[in-house]
């Protein structure tokens, strides 16, 4: 159907200026800029709640994050945006010794570099390589890297092998990278896994507690931002309402849910790669979007949080932080409250090939489970909990998993481009198409951020074509 | 929203015994034959036509296949379904001598063995290897090979480097690989390539023309047996009417689309694996339902039809089937109707790599390279077509490629089994759930016609419990 056909039923004028398709952390935050710069915006969010992989529970009173958790320096954009909402953060708790199981045996280490035995100069050259070549990936434009076809060709795991990384630097990586993309080496285009190190700056940013990604989390929690964003756009946010189609016409953009059909000179589209398939776009997107669109799955990433009456580990003068060789839980923090009198919480992630198979389990045989990994990590107090909660994101239907998108092999040279390519009026937000720190919460808002700006500027450029619109939602 | 709070507003029986989505070969069929057992049905359909990958066109008077085309021995099901329709069949044509453009030059050859110089001696091995292989993966279940998770965790290309194939090697299982899924040999688990290699019969099975799956097409078109089965649906088939949810309740399912809702006690989803991401379950899929959808991904392949007045290329001995080691096309067959006075037609197919560039290009564009690419195997005169047209399946937005799909490195061993598994009474089909000719037009009608057993099963079993609907629409 082409927009000329259509001219007897539109409207002259639009009814907003920008429509934001999606309620996460990076729509809301195009939608609040958006609306600082004075255009006039509707929101449409297909859950029934606001935060896309942002989420919170409470669990006996306990406040938890159940997905984006952590900050870290230079994530500049989210510590901005809390401060403008008023949610503060607090440290990362990072005191005593962490915990490591591996190959059977319990080792305690300080710092970040765990005690893999005679290895451990083995996984030093492979971060070291890892690092080194990932500087060469140009941010937000992997496909210009002078090697980007011969690393797009193969994964990570592949990258390992040919590498002949030791079995201990292939366990530790394979460990990072079911928490940072919640798949296993073999799944991952090498080419986006060095493009994410670079973007991110670097293994040990990425990765580190103290000094890192992790260090911080929020005192009202990840989500608060979300809610405070949300509740400014009253009833220019509609929830529970999927958008069915996006139409571009002469003027803009019409948008369609089950109940309304909304019109604006431009549309953001913040969601998940893989579920921008859900949208009828009409005339279609260029196959290379649509395509994309099928090969960009989000991850397998689940959380565990365990709730203590107190963060027994800490009498131990352990960390809370542990890793494992074996699963479901193969990574933990400590999540406990800001407040020193408890109760304590302990933070365990399954990711990749575990999973898998813990994400098909009934609520309690996923308790028991996680909670005998704890065990095999903090000793049998950990199978102690008083509460507890889990969240699998490869069950929310409108996510369809997390933390982010994992490209496989020869999906990021063809593809990479697509992600953030806008269409007409139709522009793209969401973490992975940020040029910064995609795939954390940051990107999510750096991402926002721009496109409103490239909002902005087609409400610029078409205002020298049509009257303003005076409409106000 | 669980079935038992919809009590009041639930039919005490179901509109329809069984609801078929997608009017694809495969829901066609799964219908047509639940209709012979004496059950009722209705077949949503979301484009305006019926036949998914399977459809026509006519240029110039010339009837084309511009989706799935031919069939060969022991395609028995599509066979028969054809022969029960009455659509006929004839032969490739495939006298004379075929035409390769390799490394800059041109050869004719004939048989099945192209003349790629010193390496075909390593042309074989490569072949007699996958075959080999291949008859280790069990068909229908490749997870349980003996070698499932080293294979799945490789991909087809970076096997193939593995095992030292020459460049000639390579690029000919690129050509086959382009083909038959749609993508390069490093986007493929190499687990999923042998695991089609073996249900395909092997590779000469596969891709051979004379005792092969091209050893004739359809005088009347593939497309005419999909319509000719949709005519005796009726009213019972919807076009233009796109799933939105599913509801699994007490009694069965719900299906609603924008107009309509109806319910009954199975629903078979005759959809492409990645489109299944666009109906809303309630309850969610199971995870591993849903992470499927994002990681089976239509391939990228594409055709042009090039018309002329005579079959010109016969007159030099020339079967018409040609293959290039450059694009956008790389293999060719004549597709000439089966009257001997009449025109002549090459069909050209452009995957993979080739299909990304070229899909972006406006139709003059993309026809002013078809042809030079047929001129580049047949000489100028392919260059005077006197008719063209062409079919980018990334375009077709209900379909999202073709053609099939093409799980990565990785998405075998976790996710084949949820290709196939019914969910409660959510049954699927679509040819990637056939347990032999996966991929072909055969595999679609095989997988409609299980489809069609296993609702029948529910039927019976449910007609135990509940009265015996009497709808009928």
């Amino acid at each position: 159907m082409t927009a000329s056909s259509n001219v007897a039923d539109r409207a002259p004028r639009a009814d907003v200026d920008v429509i934001v398709v999606g309620a996460g952390l990076s729509g809301l935050t195009a939608a609040h800029r958006l609306r600082q710069f004075g255009s006039t915006v509707a929101v449409f969010e297909a859950a029934s709640r606001v935060g896309g992989r942002v989420s919170s529970a409470e669990v006996d009173g306990v406040h938890v994050d159940l997905g984006g958790t952590f900050v870290g320096p230079g994530q500049d954009r989210i510590l901005a945006l809390a401060e403008e909402v008023g949610v503060s953060r607090y440290p990362t708790y990072s005191a005593g010794r962490n915990v490591i199981r591996w190959r059977g045996e319990h080792r305690r280490y300080r710092g970040t570099v765990p005690p893999v035995g005679a290895n451990l100069l083995d996984v030093g050259r492979i971060q070291l390589t890892l690092d080194r070549l990932a500087r060469t990936v140009p941010c937000g434009d992997p496909a210009a890297a002078a090697h980007a076809t011969e690393w797009d060709a193969e994964s990570l795991g592949s990258w390992l092998r040919r590498s002949r990384a030791s079995a201990a630097a292939r366990d530790l990586i394979a460990i990072a990278g079911r928490t940072t993309w919640g798949c296993e080496p073999d799944e991952l285009s090498f080419l986006h896994a060095l493009h994410y190190i670079h973007q991110a700056g670097g293994l040990s940013s990425m990765l580190d507690t103290e000094g890192g990604a992790q260090e911080e989390h929020f005192v009202e929690g990840s989500h608060e931002i979300a809610v405070r964003l949300a509740a400014q756009l009253g009833p220019a946010l509609r929830l529970s309402a999927p958008v069915r189609s996006i139409e571009v016409t002469d003027e803009g953009v019409r948008v369609s849910t089950a109940d309304e059909r909304v019109t604006a000179r431009t549309v953001v589209v913040a969601v998940p790669p893989s579920q921008r398939g859900r949208i009828d776009f009409s005339p279609a997107l260029p196959p290379v979007h649509t395509q994309m669109a099928q090969r960009w799955p989000a991850g397998v990433l689940s959380k565990a949080y365990a709730i203590y009456e107190r963060p027994f580990w800490r009498d131990s003068d352990l960390s809370g932080q542990g890793l494992s060789d074996t699963g479901p839980v193969f990574i933990t923090f400590d999540a406990s409250p800001a407040r020193s009198d408890g109760p304590g919480v302990l933070l365990g992630f399954i990711g990749g090939v575990y999973a898998r198979e813990w994400d098909e389990l009934p609520e309690p045989e996923r308790r028991a489970r996680a909670l005998s990994s704890l065990a095999d990590l903090f000793g049998p107090r950990a199978l102690d909990a008083v509460g507890y909660i889990d969240q699998r994101w490869g069950a929310e239907p409108w996510v369809g998993g997390g933390p982010t998108a994992a490209p496989g092999p020869g999906a990021v040279v063809p593809y990479a481009a697509a992600v953030g390519a806008p269409v007409g009026p139709i522009l793209w937000a969401g973490t992975e198409t940020a040029e910064r720190w995609t795939g954390f919460m940051d990107g999510a808002v750096r991402a926002g951020e721009r496109a409103a700006l490239q909002a902005r500027n087609i409400l610029a450029s078409s205002s020298t074509d049509h009257e303003q619109t005076g409409a106000a939602r």
